[in-house]
């Protein structure tokens, strides 16, 4: 079965020396283990409208009817673009990024065209390509981003004060540019309550480091998000980004401007395309109008203004290939056993018929313990339902990649669709199960698996909306029962900053298995693994957890 | 060129007697020339939170993931709804409704299964069709929906109070369907604002006739809508619709649940589907997994719970054709004359290159007065950009109609889309020009066309999301300058209820051409008819305006 990496989450796990500071890195937050958007207030936080992004200047290019489409290069595409104007820039990873565009805007050199914000999934990988040529060239000197991932470059301007990044989940930046086209103003989502991002503790701009605190100052700090309370249950405001200009990569446009993306390709073109005064678009083909039939157009020509040819080859970021059998031979190291205990028993939470997100690492390697008979729907949060396996050589297609930009392989019955439709369905809690990783988890179900102050600023990519809607989708954690130094993931009260509180129901580990009480608080263990006894549990947990009177066998 | 019915307004002129009450009538507004919503503060009007649709109950079926989704008929499929369930309907009038299993519905009874809320554009027409059955039966005591049009059993019982309706605009429906599926409790929009819609003043439910006033008692009133402002615009808040069961009807489907639509069919399947706990798709064809293309998926099948076959012939509720040439030797009625000149200027509106959406009648004839060589992209609201001429007995598709319900084509290049989208391309700001009907439009741009108190209660379909974002969809008003009996259209104040304010930028009738100023308030008279004097003008229009310097001739 397929596999991907968890999208925004350090995998390395947090010693507490962390928590005591590293001298290396800079401190960017308030406190190191930071908790206090879990004391926030859920009433209005801020009733002051902010102005939308790229509102108060108009920067973009006239747009005039009738005319033409065709622009004959990116060049002449880009060139009357502004100083200041806000692009949208469409792909995930490197799949799907208009990188024949972006050359062209680099090529305009910082002289000409500077002071961009730019939005974007990420921005690019570490070894160029996406927008990583923009942020070197210093064209851009904002940015919001779910994810920041390896791209050391660009974390190094950040850090080093250079560049602004607003910290965005990646269905919440989808949606809010969503609502930018479609004439909503601002909407309520779940996402990211009772974390950094709710309280505007995530720094937007660095400045000097303060001799005496070793900390760096905070030139501007993040947005606190206005609170409101609908059926019982909390939301954060969110307001919609509109943009001057978008930038897009497509399979095929027609000479109207009506596009077709292929798969994971749609990521963030088809809702990007509506959301600017401007939308490019390179096109992998350009035919004729009518070519495209009137129920298969993903992104209609009313949005495209200009068209190009695509010249940029398409990149794969990781190219990932099924392994082929062979290994039986080897004998599996400890390491290897124990996550495969975990991921057995993880295996028994995917019930037959289930649509379920599966986190990079051992929630991945579940399906493989799957009963022949059994049949499960795999999403992947960039906009595929049904992903299969790894591609083998033959079969590779860089328009086809996962949540952690890995080629992967789409099963019969599957289908494609954006960024928006995505998250709606992840967060509408349309998605039975979402087994992730963890950094921390705590005993009444909160869940801090994204972020280590201080020493990891990698984003959150979509993993505060995939724990979003806890009551619809039921959230499992699947790791090893405590860190590599010994000490407890487990814990009364997560010390990193949160992804989601009281979100997860069920927490599976090598040793053990136990059951969360989301609503008191409190946890049961259910199973032991093969040998272990509740004595052990106690010594290697940093929770205090009632047994069940019915303690079963994991496995 | 392509011609429809503008969709929410009743057509016959207003005349002063209304006014006074039609004494056949029942009056069910506050006053019949109510214009109280102007006077509203546009701080929140209401911060208690009112449950969802169908949330405080739980009458869905139980669905249970791994089953087929194949069953043997409508009947079986519908076996288990619940009395009390709220429904979404998919359909625009009667294209794309599901007939099948409305029929399956009825045939359950009133005794097993009633005391439904529907959601759905409309109602089905008045002599079957949609909805019909259901309100016929008594299952429907609820309706929300935008549009009663010709239905008059409906509309007789809505005046008896023997069901509730809550009017809501078109997009604003689909936009809160859309939130539902999406996890959205609530979002914003200028859909409505300073209406009967924002103060609460269109009833739901009426009561017994109050003797002394002679009007029906308002049992319960319309919820007003809380504003707020965002960027110096006001805009109101509307709350998520979720439901219990969707029924859609479905081109193709695989055994999955994986949906492909046809045409305008789209309109409201696509994002119903995804907004209910148990969606039934009734299919015209069930094909195995794997035969739709993932990017060409319409509605992925972790949406879709039941298939079954679609046994409903598709009805067409409107067939109308292109007329055939010949009819030269006719002498054109002054009646026509008067149209035609307002259409010949009103298509000067419509520039080479632009994306309009026009209103029945009168708008409707501009195209036929565009250059040969003018493309102009025509959106019909209920989902379909570059709408075609009226089909020829061959052309006759009853999957493809336009907003009025009728029979149309679509042109090279033209798309598709389900309403979510198309409402969004329209409250986004992304049409060029709307050019509408009137039955009064005032001295500030105000403009009532969609209802008369104590005399028509139709609905305002999409009417008050076209003219919701005038600042980028500039809003012609094309009409006669008087009503049938004379009486001004263009006044200083609208007597009857708005569609929307300050919203019109330029109005065009028999005689002459007035600009207003939507920021201060005030016309201008730009241009005059052959022969017509400012005379007139001023004698037969309800409002002072100044005369252009620079007056010039219509044509």
């Amino acid at each position: 079965m397929a596999s991907r990496r968890i999208s925004p989450i350090c995998l390395s796990r947090c010693n507490q020396t962390v928590l005591r500071q590293s001298t290396r890195s800079r401190s960017i937050f308030p406190s190191p283990c930071n908790n206090t958007s879990r004391q926030l207030s859920t009433t209005s936080l801020l009733r002051e409208e902010k102005a939308n992004v790229g509102k108060k200047r108009d920067p973009a290019p006239k747009i005039v009817r009738g005319q033409s489409k065709l622009y004959r290069d990116a060049d002449e595409a880009v060139a009357d673009i502004k100083s200041g104007s806000t692009i949208l820039s469409a792909g995930f990873g490197l799949c799907g990024t208009a990188e024949t565009i972006i050359a062209a805007i680099e090529r305009r050199g910082k002289e000409s065209l500077h002071s961009l914000t730019a939005v974007s999934n990420n921005a690019g990988a570490g070894g160029g390509g996406g927008l990583s040529p923009l942020v070197m060239s210093g064209q851009i000197n904002r940015l919001i981003l779910s994810f920041i991932g390896t791209n050391k470059t660009l974390e190094k301007k950040y850090l080093s004060g250079e560049i602004a990044i607003e910290l965005c989940p990646q269905g919440t930046i989808a949606e809010r540019i969503r609502a930018g086209g479609a004439g909503i103003p601002a909407f309520f989502t779940p996402t990211g309550i009772n974390t950094l991002l709710q309280s505007g503790d995530i720094p937007v701009r660095l400045g000097a480091v303060d001799e005496a605190t070793g900390k760096a100052t905070i030139l501007e700090k993040g947005t606190p998000r206005e609170t409101r309370i609908f059926d019982g249950k909390v939301y954060g405001m969110e307001r919609a980004i509109k943009a001057d200009v978008a930038i897009i990569r497509a399979h095929k446009v027609d000479e109207e401007g009506n596009v077709q993306f292929r798969y994971t390709t749609k990521a963030f073109g088809q809702v990007m395309g509506k959301a600017a005064k401007l939308t490019i678009v390179e096109a992998e083909q350009i035919v004729p109008v009518g070519e495209i039939h009137p129920d298969q157009v993903h992104l209609p020509g009313i949005y495209v203004n200009r068209i190009v040819p695509a010249k940029a080859e398409k990149v794969i970021e990781i190219r990932k290939l099924r392994e082929t059998a062979g290994k039986e031979g080897v004998e599996k190291s400890s390491g290897q056993l124990r996550r495969e205990r975990i991921a057995k028993r993880t295996a028994k939470e995917l019930k037959n018929g289930y649509y379920v997100n599966l986190g990079v690492g051992i929630p991945t390697l579940a399906p493989s313990f799957l009963p022949a008979d059994s049949k499960v729907w795999i999403q992947s949060e960039n906009g595929l339902l049904g992903m299969g396996a790894y591609p083998t050589e033959d079969e590779i297609d860089a328009d086809i990649i996962n949540a952690g930009k890995e080629t992967v392989t789409i099963v019969p019955g599957g289908s494609t669709f954006d960024s928006a439709e995505s998250f709606a369905m992840i967060r509408g809690g349309h998605i039975d199960v979402s087994v992730l990783g963890a950094l921390e988890v705590s005993a009444n179900g909160d869940l801090a698996n994204f972020m280590i102050p201080g020493k990891v600023f990698k984003g959150m990519g979509g993993a505060m909306d995939l724990v979003g809607n806890p009551d619809q989708t039921k959230i499992v954690v699947a790791t090893d029962h405590v860190a590599k130094d010994g000490s407890p993931k487990i814990v009364e009260m997560c010390a990193l900053p949160l992804t989601g509180a009281r979100c997860v129901s069920t927490i599976i580990t090598d040793l053990c298995v136990f059951e969360v009480d989301r609503a008191k608080g409190g946890l049961t263990l259910t199973e032991l693994a093969e040998g272990v006894e509740v004595d052990e549990i106690k010594k290697k947990t940093g929770a205090k957890f009632a047994v069940s009177d019915n303690i079963k066998s994991m496995e």
